[in-house]
């Protein structure tokens, strides 16, 4: 991880002193760092052995977390969020225009980057999530203020918007380990569920969370009406009374006006919205500690074998992520 | 370029309806394609011969245009244009988070074709080229505003969001055609200096065009305060008094009143700040058709020379570019 950071820093250098400065602000405001860890020790695990200079691993998870932040820079420019991880957010103190153009700068060093490491299946794999999470975005948006979306259509956006950067990190792995399909299709599916869990969660703490805490404001969601779990959960679980709030809440979300999102916080609480949703993260994490078990245990003394606790670090990720902040 | 056409078409489609239909109002809206053009000319120069479903240059010209009308969304979005080629822009139509995601999405998608592809050396000119057009426009953008941009900054500036992408395209053309060095390296600089006579014509326009012929306003750049060439000639030339008139509307250009643009055209045309930048924009295109001169002629009755006409299309362009609506 550490070496990962140096790439980090070293690569977001340009001779356009405003993109380090940008990038810098965001690199600081110190992301989980998730999906390089999860690049990193997928690696391992599936049994890369190189080291030193010759580490591969280490540039593709700094592609992907250069992947995953220009996404925040354009999510917060669309979104306008004032707020990233606790600190005012690039947009905010940049403005918008830089926030873009540095989020396609990252996005094509990103690119940049897997050229001159030259996997072509490596490239293939992140270009297609770099698309799909796009897409997931662009359907995130379009079920905006519309509570007729299904259960369905919304995990088909989280899939999109969170979890194929999280599928496509652990696959990465593999791919550079050279491990077999077989370990390739486990790290790629703990990653998708992982991912899963991880955006469920998620919005859970957007109706819950302490925005102390995780530098989020609580509500963020329900004023843009995004129609996530918990709201869905709270509207198909309520009255008549309690689904015409949600629709002029929601639906027409322009109308909000004070107490409103302090009643949409009490009917969570009523209708355990919190809890179905965490239910589902819940089995979304046991499906990904499943999926690692696929993986087969390394025999004792051999190369591998010293990486095996990278399992355990992977299963814990999975368990706590499923129970952060609860 | 029928071919190429359909490729665009068939390659912007997604399952989230909302994908194809953005992209179709660009498409729609009809580009002069000339980037793609350019791809395709300079691989058949280069003696690219494959045919029918083999043909590689096709893809990599479908990228090129992606990856051009991805940084068209972004532009429109980050400065709040309305109009693009004459018709309402996507933004206008779609909105601004439409616009980006879409953006992102023909990004990631030219790097999954090109990985589909296969050429580590095309991705390598197209993913670098991707970074220094981001670098162009934050570089741009921070010169905004500022008349103590030099010249060769200014030039710097429009190699970045212009004629990097022009030379890369003329190159992965020639890459395509596995054309030696010296014929590569020949179809950069062509693309280079054409793309560096583009655009100074086109902020040339900006201050001489007729809206109804190009479809953009008449001082957009005088609006955002945008440091081109004919106001930094302009302002050179300038006695105090219109060098403070410069001052107030570009360097404070909220402050700008009704009668400044007519005042600014004004003083460029008397300061023949047009002429300067059209005799500059020449200088490039001569250099452009130059560099096209390093491509030895095909031997008559050699596969390649049945493609020689296209040498004399891309010094027409060249010529035309920098002549375009004068």
């Amino acid at each position: 991880m550490a070496a990962c950071n140096r790439e980090i820093v070293a690569r977001m250098q340009s001779d356009v002193p405003l993109i380090p400065q940008l990038a810098a602000h965001l690199v600081a405001a110190g992301g989980k760092r998730l999906r390089p860890l999860l690049v990193l020790a997928a690696a391992r695990l599936a049994g890369y052995d190189k080291y030193g200079e010759d580490m591969r691993h280490v540039g593709v998870a700094a592609c992907v977390e250069f992947i995953h932040t220009a996404t925040l820079l354009h999510d917060d420019v669309v979104d306008n969020s004032q707020l990233r991880r606790g600190l005012a957010s690039a947009n905010a103190v940049f403005g918008n225009k830089a926030s873009v153009l540095v989020g396609d700068f990252l996005f094509a060093r990103a690119f940049q980057i897997l050229t001159a490491d030259g996997s072509l299946p490596v490239m293939a794999i992140l270009s297609a999530a770099s698309a799909t999470l796009a897409e997931g975005e662009v359907m995130q948006m379009t079920t905006q203020n519309d509570l007729s979306t299904s259960v369905e259509q919304y995990l088909k956006v989280i899939y999109g918007k969170t979890a194929a950067l999280f599928a496509a990190a652990c696959e990465t792995g593999a791919v550079v380990a050279e491990a077999p399909d077989s370990v390739r299709e486990a790290l790629r599916l703990y990653g998708a569920n992982l991912g899963m869990a991880f955006q469920l969660v998620d919005d859970a703490l957007d109706y819950a969370a302490d925005q102390a805490v995780l530098g989020k404001t609580v509500g963020d969601d329900f004023q843009e009406g995004k129609v996530t779990l918990p709201v869905l959960a709270a509207y198909h679980a309520g009255n008549e009374e309690e689904r015409a709030f949600w629709v002029r809440t929601i639906e027409n979300n322009e109308e909000q006006r004070e107490g409103d999102l302090q009643r949409a916080l009490d009917l969570i609480a009523q209708t355990d919205a919190i809890g179905v949703t965490m239910a589902r993260a819940q089995e979304y994490a046991e499906d990904a500690v499943k999926a690692l078990a696929r993986i087969p245990q390394a025999a004792p003394g051999s190369a591998r074998h010293r990486h095996e606790p990278l399992r355990e670090l992977l299963v814990d990720v999975a368990l706590y992520t499923a129970n952060r902040a609860r």
